[in-house]
């Protein structure tokens, strides 16, 4: 029988991996001498990743802090990233900003850019590679019935601004939405001290619901999530408002939200509170993926981005 | 002024990053407690890399053991492998090849086989990223006048099949040359073994001579190759014989030949020889790249692959 990578999608595709691979988690991690390296590797094309106005400088810091945003996500700390390039024969002034923008954004999480592979391609092909260190790397399989669900930042501004972008509606005085689109941020710092206490976390790249799904799937246990309590930067809401965009939906199901989604006691997130600008949303419970929104209770829908989606 | 990639090649390109990056050997190596931690990145393309007769688990095997060799070039013992894979909608059946090819590779050399990204793609481009540790990483700086300049297994084999297969050649009764081509294998165990005692070492993928510039220049040094000591197997001298080929040239400036060059002191040569296939091709000079042929001294050409030539 034939049957095609379409045919079973990335979830299908991460279940075949799964017989000889451990990849339940944001990163992979190995045990080395009394601490753990993480390790990571993350890829974008120009065509699915590179949104409209994105330069080539923006390249370079995106595929860093997706990559960096993994390693974050054990509660890590980045040693080192390199970067394989596929690339077309573009101008060199280009790729002076992009491999410069690498070496500062790696600068600035306090990790070495040490190096890659460069080829030529057809179309801009990047692979980043992201290496961390901590003594306890955090997964997504320790929260427990009675934890705090918590995200860092604020949720949907990424994928607002991802649409905002790619149908080419009028962003003008919105800056701050369509640059978590364009320019994501790792949450390095926010991990290094979450890492402390959190009994599971991940970051949001695909989705907060199929983060919590993923969450909840690794540990054995359920969630539940109060849409109210979703931090939805206002500038999201009235831009949202203004095309008739459902602005919850986004901060559900839109994917580009480089956050962290955490687990931990609540005696715990009282203590972090101060440190890291962080919203509890929800609590783990012993079974089932629940929404509370408008007084009712419904099942969370596990929708996201995915590659290799039957259509 | 406008200027493309293309115009000034792959070694101005690398010449561009190394302002602020440090990419002269042919892995990183940061320090990580109390030894090194040495990191790679390779690619590869469909186009570009994936010769005639090259299957899905050939591609798994190629794109582990060119990554594993730049590690083994420093001495270092592999820990963990990771694979982005850019795909095409390929079936079922070939992606599971690829990647149970790249688990089974792995295992021989004791590393993890830790994960990965997969995207979809156009074309099948693959990025593999290894990381490896050592006490001492053995650079291409470190040879020193007096030394002998020796290489493991056979040369020219590789680029002589990739030659046959391209153009269609009848290749019978030389599935070990064409062997070399489809099937590079990373000299893990000697790179160790010889990591021991080796003042420079380097892999040969781009060409022995372009190696020999590398690590002349690397080192400070100069070096003299005798052209009738290269180790050339008789399988590979008789099929080049038939079809014409200067098979001495395909071992002083094919590619593909992922075998280890290094230099170390005679004495310590003499230790190793019983337990690494190597052989003695030369000596490090103070200065020049000479090579002894026909009883006359010539300079050596530096010749080889690269990506991103002028025409």
């Amino acid at each position: 029988m034939r049957m095609k990578l379409s045919s079973i999608g990335e979830r299908g595709l991460i279940r075949r991996l799964s017989s000889f691979l451990d990849i339940g988690d944001d990163a992979a991690y190995i045990r080395h001498e009394d601490a753990f390296l993480v390790l990571t590797t993350d890829m974008m094309y120009e065509k699915t990743h590179v949104l409209p106005g994105m330069d080539y400088r923006d390249i370079g810091r995106f595929i860093v802090n997706v990559n960096a945003s993994d390693v974050a996500s054990m509660g890590a700390k980045p040693l080192a990233f390199l970067l394989s390039c596929g690339l077309p024969d573009i101008e060199v002034k280009d790729f002076d900003a992009l491999t410069h923008a690498v070496h500062l954004e790696c600068r600035k999480y306090g990790m070495e850019y040490a190096g890659g592979d460069t080829k030529q391609s057809d179309v801009l092909t990047l692979a980043g590679f992201c290496i961390g260190t901590t003594k306890k790397p955090i997964l997504r399989s320790g929260a427990r019935a009675g934890d705090i669900v918590a995200v860092t930042g604020s949720l949907g501004s990424a994928s607002l601004g991802t649409h905002m972008l790619l149908n080419g509606l009028d962003c003008k005085g919105f800056k701050g939405i369509v640059d978590k689109a364009r320019k994501p941020k790792a949450r390095v710092a926010e991990g290094l001290i979450l890492g402390k206490y959190a009994s599971a976390m991940t970051d949001i790249s695909d989705s907060l619901s199929i983060s919590l799904y993923n969450v909840a799937q690794a540990s054995g246990v359920g969630v539940k999530v109060f849409a109210g309590k979703l931090p939805i930067d206002d500038a999201a809401k009235r831009l949202a408002e203004k095309y008739a965009i459902d602005v919850t939906a986004c901060a559900l199901y839109g994917g580009g939200d480089y956050e962290l989604l955490f687990t931990m006691p609540k005696k715990d997130f009282i203590k972090v509170k101060d440190k890291v600008k962080a919203t509890e949303i929800g609590m783990v419970t012993k079974k089932g993926a629940s929404l509370f929104m408008g007084g009712k209770e419904t099942r969370l829908v596990r929708k996201g981005f995915e590659h290799f989606s039957a259509k």
